[in-house]
């Protein structure tokens, strides 16, 4: 074969990075046989040229300024898997395509946060952005959302997008521990961070949430809109409750547009709910992460694999690397940017759903009471009420109900009327039944 | 948008040919967005012109002859939605891409007997031959593994490929009904065709088996290597023997790549397998498909939705009519015909595997030592052995046991012991379960 080979840079070489290089190596026949030619790495730059990676760096040019990349007329494509919003990954990556070349990153960060202003560069340039790596590690689901379901107005995309809440609750779910000790041993075996905030409070699924929901609605990115809320507050007791009701406690992001008064607007949440353990979301354990698109022509289809990874992860870029190598340079967004709709946040209250609320109480007479006299003041019926007994640690002591079908705002007209009342020794937690 | 339009010709309007059309007027305005154009119907041809099918023809040209659509000049891309590996299905799709026209059809049983020497004439004229449809409906599974994993050298790839027979043994899981009722039952509702064969002999299960095996291990396809094996002979008793067990039964085909003693040999094969309840296709229930493919650097991912249907696979038609409207035309089977690796069929006599086994014998003595001879004599191993009472209808009696794990070809060798002994009354069924 004598077609030129697609060269390509890579900035960053942790975990990802050595496995993108470790896959261009292994698989280097099949690979230049799929996308037509050879995908070769003429450069690269990282922290530290000493360090080993397990793999050897020594026929590859080395910058020390990731940004000089971009600069080379030896690279084709900048593969950017520094990570972080900003700094020197944006800033390579705009040189990147500024200078004319493609452009393939795992950074849900970054392209939740500036994926649309990139991908104007790249349209203006006419070189490719991709970033199915930065959504739900080795599975193709940009791909799945931006092709497989393009003739489809969907109804629905939502998911399983972080493997590690996905591998912490279905831990707690194994072994009855609370939340706390779970995430030490997550730690220690590597599924979460040293700081597992971005992970646990729902940031990294939302991320990619945000960039699935502007793929499949056609819409502008809007990360700030989405309404995120972790698992910090899930506790042993909630998910032997779940468990006993015929449910999975699962992270799941999920996007919608509704019609609102003045036009179509975007519902975007991050929040632990109840997932019936009949449902095709309730298997999926451990690190996996599981996506499902609901097409008005398609039906559901559900993705499903490793949320991430070193070898996932490098599937992802390499896959995006050979399309790129075939030439299937389309608007990143599936739609070009400029016509992408900006729609307004959707305010969920008139939804309606069914709940799971727990409370924490003190134990004395006259707080179921308070508490269903809140219940009905606010409109909201329960299906079901369970008292556990007392807690061994003091005077608190649980209770968990499951409400009927009723508007979300009546759970939160609930919850405030029993604000700032000394029965709760903790805020309530709320977790809605995926139906 | 002043861009030229895609110009499509659609032969054959049945249910399919009808929801593409519908698809196509509903989600108008989205496709021409992420199409970069108009998709517009120009010309149809179908048996009957007159037929009421929902939808309205009359804006289309008419040809009698449906070939003749193949040589229109407004046409770009020829729909086929036929049916039929050969005859006039056949002879358009040759004439289209001859005409250099794009061709995307729905038709297995074409694409699996002359889907190399269509992609050679595509190839040859430059123009997209694209057959999402035809695998696993709705579900893009053809992109999932010709795309999305094609960074991968894969190590398997095997899932529930038809919905007919999945629909067939869930319902006879759920209500303990017999096959052959079963049968009539789902004839009645639209799952099964009057004349069933191609479905519940595995036949069009093993036409997409050999169509994702090409485009997954990178071989020519060898629809007549794939061994097949169909559902007609499991029985209630099987379903519930298997349920006690811990498994469910689910027609499942698979293939993978062994290194022989002369090379590499592909082995395929659809035949019905116990798969252990928690593994990810037992839930799939109904005529659901779901197909996996396990990937060297991606690990294993799984793609679920609608088998069947016309919203399903005219979503998929129209997937592959976006993709040639944004130009994106490779390889059909990802790798060029002409590099296409012809792969011999593997024998699979050394592999090992557990294996569930019922015997319908005479209900008198010696029957079970005449048996366990036989296994003992071919160096089976029983793990587990449970002779039901005797049937209702006669003397006839069941004898299922699981065994340990052991090469296939010392099972085949035990039923060739047995073979011709008048204690059995039926052919034994083998089913392997899946690991």
């Amino acid at each position: 074969m004598s077609i030129a080979p697609l060269r390509i840079a890579i900035a960053g070489l942790g975990t990802v990075g050595a496995g993108v290089i470790r896959l261009l190596e292994t698989n280097r026949d099949l690979i230049a046989a799929r996308a037509g030619r050879p995908i070769e790495v003429t450069a690269v730059s990282a922290r530290d040229r000493a360090k080993d990676r397990g793999v050897d760096i020594s026929p590859f040019a080395w910058e020390d300024d990731m940004t000089a990349l971009a600069a080379r007329n030896d690279v084709d494509v900048v593969v950017e898997l520094v990570g972080g919003a900003d700094g020197p990954a944006l800033a390579l990556s705009r040189a990147a395509l500024k200078g004319g070349k493609g452009l393939v990153t795992a950074n849900k960060a970054m392209v939740a946060h500036h994926g649309l202003a990139l991908a104007e560069a790249a349209e203006a340039a006419g070189v490719a952005l991709k970033f199915e790596a930065a959504v739900a590690g080795g599975i193709p689901v940009v791909k799945g959302i931006r092709e497989g379901t393009s003739a489809n107005a969907l109804t629905k995309v939502y998911g399983i997008l972080n493997g590690t809440c996905n591998y912490i609750l279905s831990e707690m779910e194994e072994t009855g521990a609370d939340f706390a000790e779970t995430l030490i041993e997550a730690q220690k075996l590597g599924y979460a961070e040293a700081d597992p905030s971005f992970d646990i409070d729902g940031i990294d699924a939302a991320h990619k949430l945000a960039i699935l929901a502007a793929i499949g609605f056609g819409a502008r990115i809007d990360f700030d809109a989405v309404r995120v809320n972790g698992i910090r507050q899930v506790r042993a007791a909630d998910i032997a409750q779940a468990d006993a009701l015929g449910f999975v406690i699962r992270l799941i992001g999920e996007a919608d547009v509704e019609e609102g008064e003045g036009g179509p607007c975007l519902l975007q949440r991050v929040r632990p709910c109840l997932v019936a353990k009949n449902h095709p979301l309730a298997p999926v354990d451990g690190p996996t992460n599981a996506v499902v698109a609901e097409g008005n022509f398609s039906g559901r289809l559900l993705f499903q694999g490793a949320g991430a990874g070193d070898g996932p992860t490098a599937s992802a870029v390499v896959a995006d690397l050979i399309d790129i190598a075939r030439s299937e340079v389309s608007a990143p967004f599936s739609i070009p940017v400029a016509r992408l709709a900006a729609l307004p946040p959707a305010e969920p209250g008139h939804r309606t759903e069914r709940t799971y609320i727990r409370f924490t109480v003190n134990d004395r007479p006259g707080v179921l009471a308070e508490i269903t006299a809140a219940m009905r003041d606010a409109d909201v019926s329960i299906e079901s009420l369970i008292q556990h007994g007392r807690s061994r640690e003091g005077g608190e002591v649980l209770v968990a109900m499951v409400t009927h079908e009723g508007p979300e705002r009546c759970v939160t007209r609930a919850l405030e009327l029993l604000e700032g009342s000394d029965s709760l020794t903790d805020p309530p937690l709320v977790l809605p039944i995926l139906s």
